[in-house]
C-alpha cells in the first residue's frame, strides 16, 4: 500500500534501481482514450538521465513496454501496467558502499526498517523509481486533456537565483527547464558550477495546471491541497511544498490576501486555485522546494553498519541539481492528484463532473 | 472517503459548524490504553475559541461525549465515536450572508461542487470540523507515549516577528503559544493591531515529534514526509509546509545539507528528521505556513450566488490570527501522521515497530 | 479501517451494544438526495427488537439521531452521522458471564484478540451493531430509487422449511418476512418450536435487486460477487452466500446453466444477475445462510477466562431465529453494495455510469 | 482499485489473456523472507493449462520471472512484480467471435461497461487473470509458514459425486485434486463424460487453513468470513461460498450447532474456526461452488454486438470442469486473506499478533 497513490485513479509503482526493472501498474483508467507509446516515451525521455551537460552523464534508454490495458491503441479501463528494464546498471560500482550509509541517502533508515537491503544504487530509495510516475503522468495528461486540463512546469529557482518571468514556452529550450531564458542561463551557470565543485545545489520546481473547472477536489481531510502536498512531498529530494501565496502569506494581512472574485473571475491568486480544499477555476499553482542532490563527489564523513565511520568520496555520474528532471516528475505527480480529483467529482454529481 | 485520515489508524470527522454538532470516529485504536476523559478534554480546551483577547470571543464550551470504544477507563480496540455538540451556534448572524460568496472562503466552491450547501458559518469548511481532529489526537498522543514518542508545537512567527528560541515550555504560557516568550509580546502586539484594523495576519506554526525511533513512514508514495504534507495542507488556512531546512535549503549546496551521522546520531538536521521518506531517528521537525484568516470586518467586494457583487462587512466574532488555535490541530496532525506509521511498522516488523 | 464497508460510498459504524450508542458516518453520499428521518427510521423499526411474539423481547426505541451532513430535507455531500441510543441495556444480566465464554459467540475471540472486552451483551459483537448499517441502508436505498434501483428481501427458508413463491409484496404481512404466505405459517410455527425448547433455528434469506443496469461491479478482484459476498457475510450469524444458481449449479452442466440472452434480455437467471463480476441486466439475487442463534436458554457447557469450563443457561431475550431481523440488515447491505457500484461506474464513464 | 485485493498485503493483478502478458504487483510484503524462484514456479504449475487428459490442452508454460523485491534470495520489504508472458495466444481463434457475446461469458458486461473490449480470449475477464494471484499466493504461503500457517485445498464434489474423506496428501495424486482416491476417479470420470458430450461440469472446492491462532480477523466490516467471501466470490466461475457449517445448518437448531469450547479447543467446527469474524484456533474451513465451465463446444444461441442472436459452437481448447485449476487458486485466495489478518493483528498487537 505504501508504493500507491490515488483513489480512484491508483497508480502503483515498483523496481530497484539496479534490479531487473521499473514500472508502475494503473488502476481506474477511463476506457476509450485514444494513447500511443510514443506518447508515454516522450514524456520518460524528458526525465532521463544524460540529458545535458548539467544532469548526471549515465546512458539510460528507459524503453517503456506496455504489458496491459491498451488494445488497438485505445485504453480498455482494465489495468495498465508498464515496464522498463534497467539496462545501465554498474552495479559493481557500489561494491565499496556495501557497508556504507551514504550521508543524506536512504541507506541507513532502509536497513533500520527491513533489516536487509538492496544496497546498489539506493535500490528502491533511487530516484529511478519515478519512471513510473512519469509513465503513469503521461496516461493521466492525455486524459485530462480530453476535458481541458492542461499541466505544465518549469525550475524557477537554482541557489539564489529566481526566475522572473512565467514564459512555459522557454521550458523545453534551455537545459535547465526554466520559463525565463535569462535566469536559465544565470541558472545554468550556478549548476555547472556545483557540479565544477563536486558539489550539488538546490532550487525550486513550480507547476501549474490550466482549465481545472470549479468543484475538484474535497474539504477537509482530502483536500486538493493535501492531495498536492502528499504529491510532491513524495517525490524524492523534496522538503517543502507551497501553493498559490505560501510562506510568502505568512507576513501578509487577509485584506491583502483575500482574493477578490467578481463573480466571473479571480482578480489574484494568493489562494493558487483552491479554497477550502477545491478548486476555484483559477489556476493551480504549487511550489516545490527540491534540496541539493545529496550524492557528491566531496570527501564526506560517513556510518557504517558495524557502527564507525568512514570517509567516502562519491563516484559516478549524479545530477548536480535534480531540478531539470524533477520538472517532468512533479507535472506527472499534479497530473494524478487533478484525475482523481476528477473522476471522484464525476463519481459524486455525474457527468458535471 | 475524503472525511478520513490515515490507513490503519483512520480517523473520520462530521459535523458542520452550525447543525447538531461535530465529531470524530477512530478505527483502529490499539487496546488497553488508558486513557481518561479529562485529557481529551484538555487537548480540546487548548483548541476553542474564547481562550484570550486575542482569539475569537464566540463561547463554545466544547464538551466531549465518548460514545463507543472505551470501557473502564481504556480503549477496547473497537471504534472510538466522539460527539461535541454545538451550543452557541448564531445562525442568525448568516442569514444576509445566505446568497453571498465570502471573499477567501469556500462558499463559491461548495455551491459549485455541491451544487447545495449549508452556508451557515461556512458549514462543513468551518474551523470547527477540526474539534475531531483534536479529539482524536488527544488519543493518539496517548497511545505514543506509551512507545516514548512526544509531540510539541507552537507559533513561530507572526507577520514579520519570528520566534528565535524553542523554549517548548513557554508555549502555554502566552496566548500566541510561542516557545520564545520575547517574541510571544511582539506578536500579540501584531495581532492586535490586525485586529484592530479591522484585519487579520498570516503566520507560521512549527511542530516538533520527539523520540521517534529510526524506520518509521515508508518509501516512495507514503513517505513520511508526503503523509506530514498532506496532514498539515488538510488543515484549514494553511497554505505551505516543509520539512527540516524545508524551502531555506534551495540556495544552499549539497556540501552543507548533507547532514553527517556519526553511528550514534546526526550532527545537524536538514533532513527534519526524515530521509527517503523514514524517519531516521532525530527530532521530526515541520513548518506550516498559516495564511491570514479570510473572515475579517474591513468592506469587501464579494461575488452573489445570483453573479452579481455586492460589498460586505463580516460581522461576529472572528480570529484576527489562527496560529495559537492552529498549533493543538497541526500537533494532533502530526500525532495521527505518526500513529499510523507506528502501526505500519508494526504490522511489517511485528513488536520491533 | 475494520468498521468500514465500501470504496466510495464508505460506511463506518461504531458502538458498543451497553455503552453509551451505536451509529454510523456515511462519507461519500452524493449531495440534493432528499430524505426524511422517518424514511430511516422506518428501516430501523424494521430490524428493532420487539417486533413480534417470535422476536425478542427486549425494548429498544432504536430513535435515531441525524448528527450531519442533512440540511433542510436534502443531503448536502458531506458525511451524515447517525446515532441511536441504548436504552434497554440490562448490563447486570451479564455480571455472571463477565468470565465465561458463550458458546457460539465471540467472547473468546476477542478476549484473545484484544486481551480485554466489554462482556456486556457481546459489546461491540452484539447484532446491536448493525443498527447503523441499516440507517446507512436507508440512506443508500433512496439514492439508488433515484436512478431507478429498488431491492427487496425475505426469508426463504427456516429450518426444513422452504417458500416456494417469491411474492415480495408478502413480506411485512408475516412476521417471519417470508415471501410465500402459505410457507410462512409453517416457518412461525417452526420458530416457535424451537423457542419453546429454549433453542434457536437457522434459515436462508434471499435479497434481490431490481433495475441495476449492464455495467455496474467490477472484473478480478473486486467483483460485484465478491462485494455482496463480503457484505453478506460481515452480517453476524452468517456462514455461507450464493448468488444465482449457486451451490446448485455445482451438480449440473454449462449446457444447462449458461443463461441463454436474446439481446434484449436473459431468458434464464443462473448467474444472478452478474456475469465476469459485472451486472448484466437482470435481478441481482443473493441467498445468505443464517445460523441458528447462539444464544439459547438450554444448559451448555463453557469454557471460562481462568481456563476452566462451567454449565451456563443464557437468560435475558434473544431471537430464536434470526431470520426475520436479518431481513432489513442484507437489504442495506445490498443497497451498500450496489450504491459503490453506482458511483465507481460513474467515476469510470460519467453520467452513463 | 477494482484489480487490488488486501489492504495490508495488497495484491494487484494486470494483464489480459491474449496481450503481452500478465503479472501481479505485491505490496506490503515483510522483508527477510527467504523465497526460490522454483517455489514461485511450482505453484504457478499446478494452475497452468495442458496437466491432464481433464484439462485444457493448450500449452501455456507460464514460466514467472521476478522484477522487483527481492534480492539475494530474500524479500526486501519493497513491492514484488512479477510478470508471466503469454506464449500460446491463438488470438486469431477469436476473430469469429469478435462481435459476438459468447454465452455466459463477461463478453455482452465489458461492452456495456467499458464502451470497448479485448474480444480475443476473453480479455480481462479470462482465468488467465489468477496467475498473478497464484504467483502473490506462494509468497503469502511462505510468509505464513514462518508463522506455522499452512494451507491446503481439493475438490470435494463434481456434479453428484461428492468426497467422503479429506485425506489432503491424495491431492496432487489424481488429476481432480480430490482428497479421497475413491471419489477421485469417480469425479475424473464424470468430467471425461461431460468433455466427450462437448460440455461442462459444476464442482465443489474446499480450502482448510491450519495452525491459525486465535485472534486474527475484525469484527464488523471486515470479518474474516467477509474476507474470504470476497475473496473466494472474486475467483472466475465462484458463486457460492461457505464457512464451517455454511448452509447446511440453516436446517439445524442452535443446541446442535454451538462449537464445544473446552478451554483447550473446540469440540465440533460448525463455525469453520471463525467467531463473530475472528479465529478461533481451530481450522478455518472454506467451501466454495464453482460452476460448469461457460466455454463449452456444443451449439449455442448467442447475442451480437449488433443486437441480433447467432448460433455458436465454442472450439478450442477449454477445460470440461475447472476445479482441479480453481484449487491453487482458492488455495492462494485464503492465503492472501490470512496475510493481511496477520499482519493486521500485528499492527493491533504487536509481535504476539
Amino acid at each position: 500500500m505504501s508504493s500507491s497513490f490515488g483513489r480512484l485513479f491508483v497508480v502503483t509503482t515498483f523496481g530497484e534501481s539496479h534490479g531487473p526493472g521499473v514500472g508502475v501498474v494503473i488502476d481506474g483508467m477511463p476506457p476509450g482514450i485514444p494513447i500511443e507509446i510514443s506518447e508515454i516515451q516522450h514524456e520518460l525521455d524528458r526525465r532521463r538521465p544524460g540529458q545535458s551537460a548539467i544532469t548526471t552523464q549515465r546512458k539510460e534508454a528507459d524503453q517503456v513496454e506496455v504489458i496491459s490495458g491498451l488494445f488497438e491503441g485505445v485504453t480498455l479501463g482494465t489495468p495498465i501496467a508498464m515496464l522498463v528494464r534497467n539496462t545501465d546498471a554498474q552495479s559493481k560500482d557500489y561494491d565499496a558502499l556495501k557497508n556504507v550509509f551514504r550521508p543524506g541517502h536512504a541507506d541507513y533508515v532502509y536497513f533500520q526498517k527491513y533489516g536487509v537491503r538492496d544496497h546498489r544504487g539506493g535500490g528502491r530509495s533511487s530516484g529511478r523509481e519515478t519512471v513510473g510516475r512519469v509513465a503513469a503522468g503521461a496516461l493521466a495528461k492525455k486524459a485530462l486533456d480530453s476535458v481541458g486540463v492542461t499541466v505544465v512546469g518549469g525550475t524557477v529557482q537554482v541557489g539564489a537565483v529566481k526566475a522572473v518571468r512565467r514564459d512555459w514556452e522557454q521550458v523545453e529550450k534551455n537545459p535547465v527547464r526554466a520559463p525565463d531564458a535569462r535566469a536559465a542561463e544565470e541558472m545554468e551557470r550556478a549548476i555547472a558550477e556545483a557540479r565544477d565543485r563536486q558539489d550539488s545545489i538546490g532550487g525550486v520546481v513550480e507547476i501549474v495546471a490550466r482549465g481545472v473547472p470549479p468543484g475538484w477536489g474535497d474539504p477537509t481531510m482530502a483536500k486538493l491541497d493535501a492531495a498536492l502536498g502528499a504529491a510532491m512531498l513524495s517525490i524524492p529530494a523534496t522538503k517543502g511544498v507551497e501553493i498559490g501565496g505560501g510562506f510568502g502569506m505568512c507576513e501578509l494581512h487577509g485584506s491583502q490576501t483575500n482574493d477578490v472574485f467578481d463573480g466571473q473571475r479571480f482578480l489574484t491568486n494568493f489562494a493558487g486555485g483552491i479554497s477550502g480544499g477545491i478548486s476555484n477555476g483559477a489556476e493551480v499553482v504549487v511550489r516545490v522546494a527540491v534540496r541539493p542532490a545529496t550524492s557528491i563527489g566531496k570527501p564526506q564523513t560517513a556510518a557504517t553498519q558495524e557502527g564507525g565511520t568512514t570517509t567516502i568520496e562519491i563516484k559516478g555520474r549524479h545530477d548536480p541539481c535534480i531540478c531539470p528532471r524533477v520538472v517532468p516528475v512533479a507535472e506527472s505527480m499534479m497530473a494524478l492528484v487533478l484525475m482523481d480529483a476528477w473522476l471522484r467529482q464525476r463519481a459524486l454529481r455525474g457527468e458535471r463532473g
